[in-house]
């Protein structure tokens, strides 16, 4: 668990859960910059300045962060490790617009918040203290998210963490079982399936086998790669495409519900690996985790995936651009 | 993941989710067995009929399984494995009263809900082809309920839960490494430790280091003993005073909101094992789970375990009766 002291609460903080105060102005659209901390990186003009308007996307580090600067400090305590929460938080500002998702943006657009997601983690990876970087979006308060424009994540740690582990474990074993990448090998099956949503350029997008949630759905390059932030301007276009494409049926789906996505990657300190693949895992959060899940880990999901995806097929949608 | 055919949905009932219908009235309470599934178990009189009323503690099969009867029919679809979704899932009612929990029943009645746990688990456990019974609580619907009607449910399964499998292994490589029970050692550092939330009789309770909700609570029996079902009559009535006394403090603390609580023991198929011990673990659910948890398998806990065990030792409840 981390203990986050700059969101520490006082036990009676909890009595009731606090209703979402939209605060009377945005800090994330354009011209309020002075509200957030001093940019990280942004798409602006060249010869404007840091924080001023102009930027079409900006990366700030987050005003309260899950984790920050510092040393390590690892030590036991008994039987427990402990380490100190260090690391990076930072929010990428999608668009400089009120907007609550960037399904409505050109593909264009999207391409540069997928590289900027890229830039953040290809620079701070040079931190040799870290050793994974995660990219993710939050939208609607049941999925966690505490601010309604359209924003994602990124966490860098000092550890691999524990989900990550457990997936490349898994996709370890299969390797060396198989000699094959078990997400290549979903690839091939996926591309046939019923359970396919969509299948352009480089880019599979598919409700998986056995989704733990409805409306699951996984996006993955054909080809096999490991780490996201090492593709090629080209793929990150096509990604984007897919990318959109997809959020905006499952918009349609859900009625703008709230989901999740997590970009899952290699960490920073391998090369290229042949066992892992980078992969974004979409979860619209419509089902209530109860005591069952959390006990077994299994998840009860009353949508086949199969149908899923046909509703994801058919969804209408305004008319997509060409990858 | 399961698919529950019983619980199916067609993709456009995620449309708007479902608002709680409160029934006109409760299925739940005496008088109504009629709309329950016939009982597998009862605490009532010598001499009444089952489903009649005069019943303390009533346990059904749940109307909307997530598993049932049937055969296991393994087999491989492409690179995925498939077995169907077989095993039971019961209901314990805790007592004919419409009340919402069962901390304000005498600790001789909470007593014999932890007997009827133990007396299915016993008897489902004579399946062999069933491996794992998990007993667990949701209340409050953010915690996954559907009825008021303080209950808990019992699932028994033909696989040991992922979740349970990942604790099991760790506990074994502490075992190998260190000799010891890693849940003894921890019942010998926190009956030490300001963490500590309770400790009468044979049951240590306290927020566990590193906890991932505020108010995360363990109970633990201090001796040694790896499956719940087999424990004596004696300790039956010793935990069911500290769970009962537990959960009123956590009830005081959260002001009546969602919580979860499951019993954590070793597979039916396994005898008395030196290196895993049966548990509880109480979970209120205050905090939303979003990307970043997800992803990581990190929780982000604003409020330290050691505040919060001391905000529950300081609760303010009815005198608790002798142990």
């Amino acid at each position: 668990m981390i203990v986050a002291t700059e969101r520490a609460m006082r036990p009676t903080d909890f009595k009731v859960e606090a209703p979402a105060v939209e605060a009377p102005f945005c800090t994330f659209c354009e011209g309020n910059a002075s509200r957030t901390p001093p940019e990280t990186f942004a798409v602006r003009p060249t010869g404007t300045a840091p924080d001023a308007p102009g930027w079409e996307v900006r990366v700030v580090p987050n005003k309260y962060p899950v984790l920050k600067e510092g040393s390590r400090g690892k030590k036991g305590v008994g039987i427990y490790d402990r380490m100190n929460g260090i690391g990076a938080h930072e929010v990428v500002v999608e668009t400089p617009e009120h907007m609550t998702s960037f399904t409505p943006l050109p593909d264009s657009h999207v391409a540069k918040v997928v590289a900027a997601y890229q830039s953040r983690l290809r620079a701070l990876k040079r931190d040799e203290r870290m050793v994974y970087g995660m990219v993710f979006k939050n939208v609607g308060r049941a999925a966690g998210a505490s601010l309604e424009h359209t924003h994602s994540q990124i966490i860098v740690t000092p550890v691999v963490p524990r989900t990550v582990m457990q997936e490349m474990e898994g996709c370890r074993r299969f390797y060396d079982y198989r000699g094959r990448c078990l997400f290549c090998d979903m690839a091939e099956q996926e591309e046939e399936e019923e359970r396919l949503v969509m299948d352009r350029g480089g880019f599979l997008a598919f409700c998986p086998y056995a989704s733990r949630f409805p409306f699951e759905t996984w996006i993955l390059p054909k080809r096999h790669s490991s780490h996201f932030e090492a593709i090629s301007p080209e793929d990150v276009g096509e990604f984007a495409h897919v990318l959109k494409a997809v959020l905006a049926r499952i918009e349609r789906a859900i009625e703008n519900g709230p989901y999740n996505f997590i970009i899952h990657t290699s960490p920073f300190n391998v090369g290229e690996i042949e066992h892992y693949h980078w992969h974004v895992e979409i979860i619209p959060r419509l089902t209530r985790v109860a005591g069952f899940e959390w006990g077994t880990g299994f998840y009860i999901n009353p949508l086949a995936p199969e149908r899923a995806a046909e509703f994801l097929r058919e969804a209408e949608v305004p008319e997509e651009s060409a990858p």
